[in-house]
């Protein structure tokens, strides 16, 4: 097997008759299962599903997915390619509801679509195609670059805690928070991660480990619950994870669980890192309050691998994603650098555009 | 189906010809199958893999093991008898080193054989069924005592956060978390229980949602890393969780994950109860760091149903308990009454014989 990291997205082809490629996240690690997407239901379908996830990476699959949906109508007059291309980017957008990437992404290529108004449908589609690609060209760039930010804060030999999964599959490029620890490897620093599973959907015991692995990094998955006993015991000297959207104070939505994660790791003096790019952040909210969190449903914890284990028809508590107040972050991590403290200045500072 | 509590362990007959019946834990909730136990090995067997489970429970089974045991030597002289009362007692003590309650019932009941040195073989053997059907209805008699030091301290219509499974199950009682919760039911104060499912093996989704459905109680099943998110937004009042070892300055050692809600617990301003019986304590223990902690099989984390869902070969970190700091915890609840503030001249004053 090769050991290159997987691409979770990729388009094949030209704008008109070109393929949206997606990796089913669902079938790893035992299966490589590379899946066609044949239409904006189906793509809408496998976000839903986290066939494909991870906020930057569902972003790209976005982005593409307007390419997609718009194929049927390159024969359209721009009055009702403009309706189509609004209605699709509505319906995309909603799929998931906490990580911003995937509505920033949407919004951006259905607003370059939108520009060309007086193009024909055919060069709209083609220009889709172009903003889509340079989505997936600055992610790209921005994983290199939060890698190498995070990776100039740490020392050699770190144990390093992360949760859910945060590396090339979630992102598309090298990673967030496991593209600082890829980077880290690649400069000799000889990281060990200490890998959450993260229930309910296990993305740390079936990606991160997978991820990890391939790349030669040694990896020790543990039950959530078990965590605080790694810190109490001194085994980790840092938590690193990704982000789903964070507001401008710096509040950050994550998988369910960070919240624990970083009130353990300050209680335990241990550096709380959240890396992220600048597509993350949610600039228009002040606060964590307002960000929405998506409740799942309660299957995915009464039953496992097929098989119920909780008595029928319990009610069951399945927030995808939780909270993390500002104060208990030590830094953000993002392509524009390394954000500390983290407050609304020093975030609007950072991501503010070079003059 | 029945709604009277399961009685996990049950010795049936005399002591020379008589059976120990265990419900297998592992079965449920889909299936109630009770196992009838034909040998030392087998015994061992179920205590290992936890088909029995829960400190006082499995206390009650290494008693009536002995009585098991040590059937075969019915006809024996007294001296082979006590050669072979030791053996029993060593091997059954020394299945699982954590909790306390194992050892502390396999020892009284070999004590108590052995001071009938001068009777005959099957007069010992008679004496061993008599000092297991005491520790039996102590346990008994400890788990409502408990139970009703703890439902006082309770207020109408309290949301409880649980861990793992402290109920009759676990205890061979009324519970020691889950029998207050049973209590406070029973005196009308409408508890609501968010149970934990409890990772890797799910006694919360398994075992503490079954016992509470059936009872009547409404639980709602979330996985350990939501807890927080729970506590952040005000849905829980109060934290109860069981024990398997208590050390005389009351650090406690119970379920892996317990340590990080208590955690949680003194950051939200939450009570963080523990509720065992006063077999559950080794005042020879200073304090907890010299509690053993049970490392379990790594494939309890790899694999799920049968499902391996890490890559091949991965390396896992599987504490089966952790411990709590007597400082994080509100108090103690045993059958002598509620030991607060938790330290060791408030835990030895009531745990002191009465004078």
């Amino acid at each position: 097997m090769s050991t290159l990291p997987l691409q979770p997205v990729r388009w094949e082809g030209d704008a008109s008759h070109g393929s949206l490629m997606l990796i089913d996240q669902t079938a790893l690690p035992a299966t490589v299962l590379t899946l066609r997407m044949d239409s904006l239901a189906a793509l809408c379908e496998a976000i839903a599903t986290l066939r494909v996830r991870g906020a930057p990476a569902i972003g790209l699959a976005g982005a593409y997915g307007v390419v997609l949906a718009m194929q049927a109508h390159a024969m359209d007059t721009p009055e009702c390619f403009a309706t189509a291309l609004r209605d699709a980017a509505n319906q995309l957008a909603a799929v998931r509801p906490t990580a911003r990437n995937l509505a920033w992404a949407v919004r951006r290529v259905e607003a370059h679509g939108l520009q060309c108004a007086t193009a024909s449908a055919l060069e709209s589609l083609n220009a889709l195609l172009a903003e889509a690609r340079n989505v997936e060209n600055e992610n790209a760039s921005m994983c290199s670059s939060m890698s190498r930010h995070g990776a100039a804060l740490l020392r050699a030999d770190e144990g390093i805690l992360t949760h859910c999964n945060a590396g090339p599959l979630a992102t598309g490029g090298q990673g967030s928070a496991l593209g600082v620890i890829l980077e880290a490897h690649a400069w000799g620093l000889r990281p060990r991660v200490y890998a959450d599973e993260t229930r309910p959907l296990l993305q740390g015991a079936r990606l991160t480990a997978f991820e990890l692995d391939r790349a030669g990094i040694p990896v020790t998955v543990l039950c959530d619950s078990a965590a605080a006993t790694l810190m109490a015991r001194g085994m980790v000297q840092r938590v690193l994870v990704g982000a789903d959207r964070i507001a401008a104070n710096g509040d950050t939505a994550n998988k369910i669980g960070t919240y624990a994660l970083a009130v353990l790791a300050r209680t335990h003096h241990i550096p709380f890192h959240v890396v992220a790019p600048s597509s993350t952040f949610d600039l228009e909210l002040a606060d964590g309050c307002g960000i929405p969190i998506e409740e799942r449903n309660g299957d995915e914890v009464r039953t496992i691998a097929g098989q119920r284990c909780t008595p029928e028809g319990i009610a069951v508590f399945n927030p995808a994603f939780d909270v993390t107040p500002a104060v208990l972050i030590t830094s953000i991590i993002c392509e524009r650098g390394v954000i500390t403290p983290v407050a609304e200045d020093t975030i609007r500072r950072t991501l503010a555009p070079a003059s």
